[in-house]
C-alpha cells in the first residue's frame, strides 16, 4: 500500500489529493446544477458518474453516483469501496493511456475544482460528538470544575459522548452567523438574551459510518474498523457563555446545534492505513468491550487558521496532531452500540476537540486563551480573546510518509453578524398562507 | 369546533377515535404489505390514498398518501390539513351518502384496526427530549443532587432540553431488550460491564415539527404553534445506573439511545383545540421570546399500566395530566431555534417525563418508587423497583370535554432479557463478504 504510483496529471507535490488519497465528495458543475459523485485529485475533480456512463467502471457496483449524496454509494459496501479506488488509481496511473491520451474522454470526466460547487457529502441522520481528548477534557474542566479533579471519574472508563443535532451540520464555505440566547452573566440574578459573546470553534475530525445496523445489535470492537467508511474535518462551533448557562443537567444545546461545519471531502480509511499508529496508553485498561490489540490511531497533523476581516492573511493559532487522542474511533462506535443502539450509513460521529500537549496544540479559543486571560496577539497587533465578526476560521489536516501525501483539503467559514430581534408584545398570530 | 358531530359509522362513546379526533398513521394490509396513510375512526382505519384514487378528496393537496411516512403529507402545509380533515369529517357524517349508502365503497377504504399493521407514523430527522415538568426535575434534583436546592438556576428560565438519537425510535408494540453497559456500583473502584438494573420508562407526549425552517431563522414564539403538526405518547426508556455513571458533563447517552417509542397515531393539533387550557403560572415571568399572551397547555389525562408476565391483567401505576407541564410547546419549540438550530417536518420534541403534584402521578418508576426505596406492590403480591424481563407497559391519553372525547390510543411494549455477550481477547477480524 505504501509503495509509490504516479499518475499522469500534473500535481503539485504538496497537493492534499495525491493519488494515495482520492476522497469522495458530492459537486455540481454550477451552483444549481445536478450534483453527483466526485473524487478529488490534484486540483481536478473526476466525475465517477460520467465514468460509469463511459463504461469505464467495470466489475464495480454502480448506479450510486448519480445522487446527491455519497449515501448510496456508501451502501454498496467495504468490498466496492476497494474496487472503485483500485479502478481509479489505474485509470489515473502514468502507465494507463484510457484517460491519459485521449484528451476528448478527460474534458468529460475531469473539471477543474476551483469551477465546481462542492456540497455536503452525506445525507446524516445521526450526528453524535465524543470528548475524546484528554488534554481537552483535563484543560476545561481545570477552567470550569476543579482542577485537582479535572477528568472526571468516568472519563477513564469510556468515551464520553452525546448527541449533536444533525439538520444544523454545513459544508465549508457556509457563513456562520454569531448564534443569541440566554447568558448569565455572573453579577446579574437574572441571564439576559444576548447574542454570545464567546463564539468558539472546535478543531476536531470525525468519522462517516458505512454499514448500518440493526436495533438491538451492538458492534464489537474487533469488527468496529469495518463500519467506518471515512474521516473529514469538523468544526463544532460553540457559544461558550451561552453553554456555560444551559449545560447542567442534560448537556450543551443550543450552544451547538446553530452549526457545526465539515469539510467537504470524505478521506477513506483505506487511504488513511499507511498512517496508522498506537495511540497512548489507556490506563486503566479498558473494560473486555473496548480492548483493541492493534495500532488504533493516525499520525494527521492538524492546524487551525484565524483571518481578521482587519487583516489580509489568515495566521495559524493552533497546530496539534489526531494521534493525541486518547479513545480510538473504533471504541467510540463500539461504545456508541453497546446498549443496542443503531448507526446509519452517514451518521457522523466527531472526535470531540482535538488539543495536545503544548499551549500552542489547544484546538479551541478557550484553551488557547485560557477562557480570554491569555488572548492571542494576531500579527496585525489585534487581540483576540473569542471570535470576533468577520473572522475566518481555517482548519486543515493531511498525513504524510516519504513522498505519499494524504490531505483534507480545508473546512473554512467567516463570522457574520448576530441577527437583529425585536420582540413585539402583541403581534398578531401570523395567518398561513400556503 | 365543539359542536358536537355524528358519524354514520358504530363508534363506542369511550373509543379514543372519534370523529372529532381522526389522527394520522402509518398502516398496511400485512405486516410486509404496500404501507400509506391512514386515520383512525372507531375501530377502523380510513385509507387515504383509496379515497385519493376514488376522487373523494377534492380541493385537497394529494399525491402525498401512497408513502411509508407522514411526511409529505405534513409537508403540505396547515392549510392542507384543515381541508382534508374537514373533508373526512364530511364523508363521515351521518348526513352524507357517499360512504353511508354504499358498502361496495365503504369495503375498498375502511379496514378493521386489529387486522392491519401500524408503522412509525414519521420520518424522524431530529428528536430532541425535553425536561420541562416542574414536578419531575425537581423529584430527581432531590433524589441525585440536592433537595435544598432540587431545582438547578437556568430551570426556570428556560425549557432545559437535548438531543436524543432519532435512530432507536420505534414504534408501540416493538419488543423492548434490556440494555446492557457501565455501571458504576458505590462500593466498588472501577465500573463493571452488566445489563442494565435499572430499566424504567418515562412517561411523555411529543409534538411533531409541521414545517421546515432554514438555518439562522429562530420560530417567533407568536408563530410557533403554526409550526407544530400534532402530538404522540411517547415512553422514553432510561436505565438509570447507565444514566447515572455516564451523564457528567455532556448529558444522557447509552442511558436512553437504547430506545424510545412513540404511540402510532399522530393527533393533530386541531383535534386538540377544544381542550386547550392556561398553563401553571410561571414565575419569574419568561424573557421577551418566551412570553405567551393565550393559553398554551392542554387538558390531556394521561396514564401508565404495568402488567408483569406472571399476571393476566394490566394495572395502573401511574395517573397524570399533561396540563401540569410548566413550559408549552411553543415555548420549547422556540427556544430550541433561538440560536438559528433549523428544523425539519416529523422531527420529534418529547416533553420530558410528565410527572403531577401527588405521588401516584409521578411519571417514571424512579420517581414511583423513589429510586427502589418504595417499591411498589403489584396486585399479585409482586415487588417492583424498577422494570423486570417480561413486563409489559402501556400508556395511554385522552382528552374530554362533555360527549367530545379525543384519545391517543397507547404506546405498549414488552422488556425482553438483555443480549448475552462474550468477548473474545483475540477473535480474528471479520472480513466483510458483501
Amino acid at each position: 500500500m505504501t509503495q509509490h504510483l504516479t499518475t499522469f496529471l500534473e500535481i503539485a507535490p504538496q497537493s492534499d489529493f495525491s493519488i494515495h488519497n482520492l476522497p469522495y465528495g458530492i459537486f455540481s458543475e454550477t451552483a444549481q446544477g445536478d450534483k453527483r459523485v466526485g473524487v478529488a485529485i490534484g486540483d481536478w475533480v473526476i466525475d465517477l458518474a460520467a465514468l460509469e456512463t463511459l463504461g469505464l467502471l467495470p466489475n464495480c457496483k454502480t448506479q450510486c453516483f448519480n445522487q446527491s449524496s455519497l449515501n448510496k454509494f456508501i451502501e454498496t459496501g467495504k468490498k466496492n469501496w476497494h474496487y472503485i479506488r483500485q479502478t481509479l488509481q489505474d485509470l489515473l496511473s502514468a502507465d494507463n493511456p484510457t484517460l491519459r491520451d485521449h484528451p476528448e474522454l478527460r474534458q468529460k470526466v475531469l473539471f477543474k475544482q476551483n469551477t465546481v460547487t462542492l456540497h455536503l457529502p452525506v445525507q446524516i441522520s445521526g450526528y453524535t460528538d465524543f470528548y475524546s481528548s484528554k488534554e481537552h477534557a483535563t484543560n476545561v474542566g481545570t477552567m470550569f470544575r476543579d482542577p485537582k479533579n479535572a477528568l472526571l471519574p468516568n472519563w477513564s472508563e469510556l468515551p464520553v459522548g452525546y448527541n449533536g443535532r444533525a439538520s444544523s451540520v454545513v459544508v465549508s464555505g457556509k457563513e456562520i452567523v454569531r448564534p443569541s440566547g440566554q447568558i448569565k452573566l455572573p453579577h446579574e440574578e437574572r441571564p439576559l438574551f444576548s447574542a454570545t459573546r464567546k463564539l468558539d470553534f472546535e478543531l476536531e475530525t470525525a468519522f462517516i459510518v458505512g454499514k448500518t445496523t440493526a436495533l438491538g445489535e451492538p458492534i464489537a470492537i474487533e469488527d468496529a474498523w469495518n463500519h467506518i467508511f471515512g474521516m473529514v474535518l469538523l468544526n463544532d462551533w460553540s457559544a461558550r457563555d451561552i453553554q456555560q448557562w444551559e449545560y447542567v443537567p442534560l448537556g450543551p444545546f443550543n450552544a451547538k446545534t446553530f452549526a457545526s461545519s465539515i469539510s467537504p471531502w470524505v478521506v477513506t480509511m483505506q487511504a488513511l492505513e499507511p498512517f496508522k499508529v498506537k495511540g497512548p496508553q489507556q490506563l486503566p485498561e479498558p473494560l473486555d468491550y473496548l480492548k483493541e490489540h492493534t495500532p488504533n490511531s493516525f499520525d494527521i497533523h492538524l492546524s487551525v487558521e484565524l483571518q481578521s476581516s482587519q487583516s489580509q492573511q489568515s495566521e495559524v493559532i493552533c497546530q496539534t496532531n489526531f494521534k493525541y487522542m486518547y479513545w480510538s474511533m473504533a471504541q467510540q462506535l463500539t461504545h456508541h452500540t453497546i446498549s443496542g443502539c443503531n448507526v446509519q450509513v452517514g451518521d457522523l460521529m466527531g472526535s470531540g476537540t482535538i488539543s495536545g500537549p503544548t499551549e500552542n496544540s489547544y484546538g479551541s479559543l478557550l484553551e488557547l486563551t485560557w477562557n480570554t486571560t491569555k488572548p492571542l496577539t494576531l500579527s496585525n497587533g489585534e487581540k483576540r480573546g473569542f471570535l470576533e465578526d468577520g473572522d475566518r476560521v481555517v482548519m486543515k489536516g493531511y498525513a504524510e510518509k516519504g513522498a505519499i501525501r494524504v490531505g483534507f483539503g480545508q473546512v473554512t467559514n467567516t463570522i457574520l453578524p448576530a441577527k437583529q430581534f425585536s420582540f413585539k408584545q402583541h403581534k398578531e398570530l401570523c395567518d398561513e398562507t400556503v
